[in-house]
């Protein structure tokens, strides 16, 4: 990406779902046409509606429709776009792909392909962030190629450890190690994983943190060496190291240490070349200690919680620093108001170990009302396809503080009415979350759910 | 109402459509126990899904139903209430139910009794702002009982004059008369259209400003002599009389004019006793002078705009006041952030002289995303019953500036897809004015309707 401005005029959305219409959204703000590309199972989505065209890419198994870069930047190509925004997920951290539209004399909406190439790898992110002096859990920066090795490493850092994969990110291809014993089987199972999630086995270890808090910075960098932080979401509630609930700023934190985070995140950011929107994860201790976990190089299903407390439109910011835009603003500039709080409501029954539970919506009637906010694909009517994630609606609320946000988030739970035959989703089980005294309290880690679980629902007898 | 603290618990609303259910997200937001009061047309409202429990007061005929005072306070009773919210409209600001609701033992959410006759009579409200030194426009305070001496009052103060109901409000009972001749044919019709419209045939004559704009504050007052302000909203854009687009702050007012109005609401709110939300109008000529027009002693139609530059639950705050408690905040802590639009999506048709246009909605899928709110009682397969106003929704923006909030409306108002047979809305005239270049820029009064319905709508030949 170079520093020069390059005005869009029209961006192929490679994605799906609510992202593609948010992304979609963003784009018509900005005045810049719309071209949704979507697979055969997607041709009703609602971002089909607002698109100025849509351009059918394949079937429904991503690998031949949203994975399929010649595809979607053949598409971009046929539609006169001049630049592809990859949403999350799919091809969103792929430097190949970044490459390739560049290659096509197309804006990437992202990272520079060698920023994204330098943090996607967990082994270099964690050596670029260590020189920038940001403090990382105990373990190894280096891939650590032998079980015997690993063995060795974790005894230096002390158990339990975590093994990662270097490639990997989004919670996927990592195992938590309590005793030596069951490191062995854990390095073979993880690198095995790593190959076939993401062909590449590489993993490394690191000390694991059991009480840990998940705390995140959302940075937004220009190409001219200005960037901000818009401070911190806490994504401590996870089922399955998948977040549901998500929320600014992060509850019951210090703001010396909010300070501390965010300080990091700019630094690590600034020190690496980050253009564009993107997204420092830390964990958390209960002493205040954090350490530095991965970046995210591309907008986060979470996003919305940032833009409610700040009252910046993130999309249509990556939009104007992808064009070569400065910022033209800096972090005295930004300002932060109240709490915002997301539930993701997915299709999947919680009383069936959360299968996917896929259909056509019958009734689809989201929240309303004040300081209530809903991103949605969805509709009545709408067949939501079993091929993809189960996201069906992001429900996010704002409120001048966290009780009062909590509160308007169950009501707004209760007020969605979703249903169709075979339809089941995250509704009710979000509310009974919400309502769990350690939740409300925020004395929550990112256990909750494993407890969670146990006591009020299907207890499944893993993880 | 006493200044002593009476805890709500459980509130009937008398009202219907969006309100109701605004009504009922703030009882729920509050902890309060809600109860619908609703026709036989209005069983399928959303506001019965959100409720606690549900009274069919009568038939779909107002005066039998949502005007019919001694059943909703019946309703209330036999359902354990201990407050009646009663929305705009219908007997928001009828005196005679507050005190009756008063006299039931139930607390009336609205200002006392005394208040409403003082400001709803609009003789008496025009004396008391006057003494607490409001400008008026040039005219009458009290009533005018002969044509023969409107003609003299109205060479007084000079043609064009406007002669209004005494017991009027909301647009409904008055007239313009532009030379002497039309004067005794214009009091006769005026007089007898408000004996048949408000059993009250007395009328005024005022000064009338051709070109103005009508500029609103919202004050919001506890029992405890502490008033605030809330900022102001323009709420120039109406059809006949009726507001079709209101925003917050109001565009191109120079700061110290918007100083003078907020200090003058909240010097006849304290003058007057009043208590709970209240809406002070003002028209502004060109040359920034300010005249008091009338007190509307309820919840307006156009409050969400209000909410989102202020991050203030309005409804919330009328429940809190009217249950005794004290505001607990001064003007220093109300703090106005970016701008805010609304836009009333009415059940008409545009072609078609805006005839209602009811029937049941194959077809409704509400905008959604960054700073969009819609408030609603409406969904697919609701049916809009004919009997009443044809409100259907209200799309309110938030953004940083007015014209990213004009775009944002325009993109949340070609997203808004609503079908049905019969039924047409007003989205896409409301657009076609979003996109007038005096509104976009600030330079349109009252009256700007009145051209833009001359020129790309029907012309129905009257006002």
């Amino acid at each position: 990406m170079s520093t020069g401005r390059r005005r869009l005029s029209t961006v192929l959305i490679a994605n799906r779902g609510e992202i593609a219409l948010r992304v979609a959204r963003a784009c018509r703000a900005s005045g810049i046409r719309v071209v949704a590309a979507c697979s055969s199972a997607d041709r009703d989505s609602a971002v089909t509606r607002v698109a100025d065209r849509t351009i059918h890419i394949g079937p429904p198994k991503a690998r031949k429709s949203y994975l399929n870069a010649p595809a979607l930047i053949q598409a971009a190509l046929m539609a006169g776009a001049d630049g592809i925004h990859p949403g999350y997920g799919f091809l969103s951290e792929d430097a190949d792909f970044a490459d390739a539209c560049a290659a096509a004399g197309l804006v990437f909406v992202g990272p520079p392909a060698a920023v994204m190439r330098r943090l996607g790898d967990k082994s270099t992110a964690r050596a670029a962030m260590a020189a920038a002096g940001l403090p990382l859990l105990p373990g190894a920066v280096e891939p650590v190629p032998t079980a015997h090795e690993a063995a060795l490493l974790a005894t230096e850092v002390g158990y339990p450890v975590i093994i990662k994969s270097v490639a990997g990110g989004g919670g996927r291809g990592m195992r938590v190690v309590h005793h030596p014993g069951e490191l062995a089987d854990a390095f073979a199972e993880t690198t095995a994983t790593a190959r076939a999630l993401f062909g590449d086995g590489r993993v490394y270890v690191e000390r694991y943190l059991a009480n840990a808090r998940h705390v995140e910075v959302q940075v937004l960098c220009d190409g001219h060496g200005h960037g901000v932080h818009l401070g911190v979401r806490d994504c401590s509630v996870q089922r399955r190291r998948q977040k549901l609930i998500e929320e600014s700023p992060a509850p019951a934190l210090p703001d010396t240490l909010i300070d501390r985070l965010t300080g990091a995140a700019v630094r690590g950011a600034l020190a690496t070349g980050y253009v564009g929107a993107g997204t420092f994860e830390f964990l958390v201790d209960p002493a205040g200690r954090f350490s530095f976990m991965e970046v995210n190089c591309r907008i986060q299903v979470e996003h919305p919680v940032t833009e409610m407390v700040t009252g910046i439109d993130l999309v249509s910011e990556q939009l104007r620093v992808a064009a070569g835009e400065p910022l033209g603003y800096g972090q005295e500039d930004v300002r932060f108001t109240g709490v915002a709080v997301e539930c993701r409501v997915n299709a999947e029954d919680p009383d069936r170990d959360f299968a996917p539970a896929a259909g056509v919506l019958t009734e689809f009637v989201p929240p309303g009302g004040p300081f209530v906010r809903v991103d949605t694909h969805a509709y009545t009517g709408y067949r939501v396809p079993a091929a993809y994630d189960s996201l069906l609606a992001k429900v996010i609320v704002w409120a001048p503080g966290r009780d009062t946000a909590l509160a308007r988030m169950r009501h707004a739970l209760t007020e969605f009415r979703i249903g169709g035959p075979g339809v089941h989703t995250t509704a009710r089980y979000l509310s009974a979350v919400l309502a769990d005294p350690r939740f409300a309290e925020a004395r929550h880690d990112t256990h909750l759910l494993d407890d969670f679980a146990l006591t009020t629902t299907t207890n499944d007898g893993t993880e």
